[in-house]
């Protein structure tokens, strides 16, 4: 493995304080120059980063809102450009008519290249935000090719992958994976979703969690970056609490999709059969 | 939990012949017992298990092969009405026209119920079968429904959605997983990608694997049988060999897609914007 080509990928997990917008956008300009620091080239944090998650309603959540000019987005615009690097984020979206989407912005030099709007919404959401509508990105960086979705949109592999078969080297996903119970000796089923998905894409996959308590709610601390097999190289932190994992990937392997001498994942689907719901005897 | 409710599955890994079919049979009449004795009603085998699965050649396979009248399902039949049981379980299938599949049947009291012909084939099966252009089939048994594919079948969560989506509560999956390497501390990939595929359906999956070393090829030996959440309530096994797994479960709880006050992982789906291919920027 030659390292010059290697990317170094940074996932932050946070606990962002819902409502305090001031706070929130120090905590992640300190957490993007600790991870610059630290040589990162892609930096991914976690979803709603910029306002917190529990809203105790639309009000609040429209509230908080930012559009994409507003200054979470501009300070992750100065903070890529000054320290040329990607950023991943998510951020509460205040659309035109005063709708509201989850969102999630990837940034770099060069300014705001994309905005997702989560398409799956989580529980209360439903109540706040907009769906998306539209699939997810895949940028061309200097690093890559860069997809974004968020949290419960892992949850379907269909949706995973789109951006796996547009080309995503790899797929940045800021979550908030609320905590539930689990036998005890066992890896997260969140993080073992964001494994299946990377192997059978063979692609890289950065999920950056967050954690805290916000009003009743805990989060699984999860944070992960797993590489083309499927298997973690930075995280999940058994300890949790804030994190910086780092990983340095040689994103251009996500290119090739071939598992065995015969086999390439995409190549072997078989899409003229997926579509049929006619599967009942 | 209502234990009268539950149905006893059981995952036989086995280490087949290749190419001695009496042997096979008499394995397999072996590992049904063996699992009816311990008060399994549902009986997984490996896939091939049959036959074996390094075939020399073409030829070979096609002197292996059996058709769905042969000794090996009247076997299987036999005991399915004797015993009282249901078995899933892979054989090398002649079809009309001396062409091959890569099959599973499912047999209960009744008979056989269904055949279904891997629809994805793994590197130099495809000198060998015919892939399977049917969905799994889905049969409503006296457990309740239970759906059928085959190994690699299951690296596309496309084709494991049919069946969950057509009522599945518990899918079946004969499996010869080839080994490889992996991180020494992780569980394998193939493993992970079974819980996460009844995660995302909230249906239970029993996936049997075999062991034994057969011409250079060695198995992963990671039979399992996962719960709706997705974690494992038998296997995979440390010590790899001949295992026999049994979990008493519930299936009637994989009617249940629901994951959160407001969260149905079923209707969740947006299939309207899973088929574009437009996903580029």
């Amino acid at each position: 493995m030659n390292a010059a080509k290697n990317t170094v990928v940074a996932c932050c997990q946070l606990a962002p304080k819902v409502g305090d917008l001031a706070y929130n956008r120090s905590l992640t300009e300190r957490a993007i120059r600790s991870a610059a620091l630290q040589g990162a080239q892609v930096v991914v944090l976690p979803e709603l980063v910029q306002s917190g998650y529990v809203f105790e309603d639309r009000d609040e959540a429209l509230a908080l809102a930012e559009t994409r000019d507003g200054p979470t987005l501009q300070l992750w615009q100065a903070l890529a450009r000054e320290l040329n690097l990607v950023v991943v984020g998510g951020f509460c979206e205040r659309l035109p008519g005063g709708e509201l989407a989850n969102s999630a912005a990837l940034i770099d030099a060069q300014g705001l290249r994309a905005v997702y709007r989560k398409a799956h919404l989580w529980d209360a959401e439903k109540d706040i935000f907009t769906a998306g509508d539209a699939a997810p990105p895949v940028i061309d960086t200097v690093h890559g090719r860069i997809g974004v979705l968020i949290c419960y949109d892992l949850e379907f592999p269909e949706w995973v992958r789109l951006p796996a078969l547009a080309g995503a080297n790899l797929l940045c996903a800021p979550v908030n994976w609320p905590d539930g119970p689990r036998p005890l000796t066992e890896r997260p089923a969140e993080v073992l979703r964001v494994q299946a998905n990377a192997s059978v894409n063979r692609m890289f996959i950065a999920a950056c969690d967050r954690h805290g308590h916000e009003r009743g709610v805990s989060w699984v601390q999860g944070s992960v970056i797993v590489d083309t097999d499927g298997y973690p190289v930075a995280g999940p932190a058994e300890q949790g609490g804030e994190q910086l994992l780092l990983a340095s990937l040689n994103l251009a392997e996500a290119r090739n999709k071939r598992i065995s001498q015969r086999n390439d994942l995409h190549r072997d689907r078989r899409p003229q059969l997926y579509n049929t719901m006619n599967t009942s005897p």
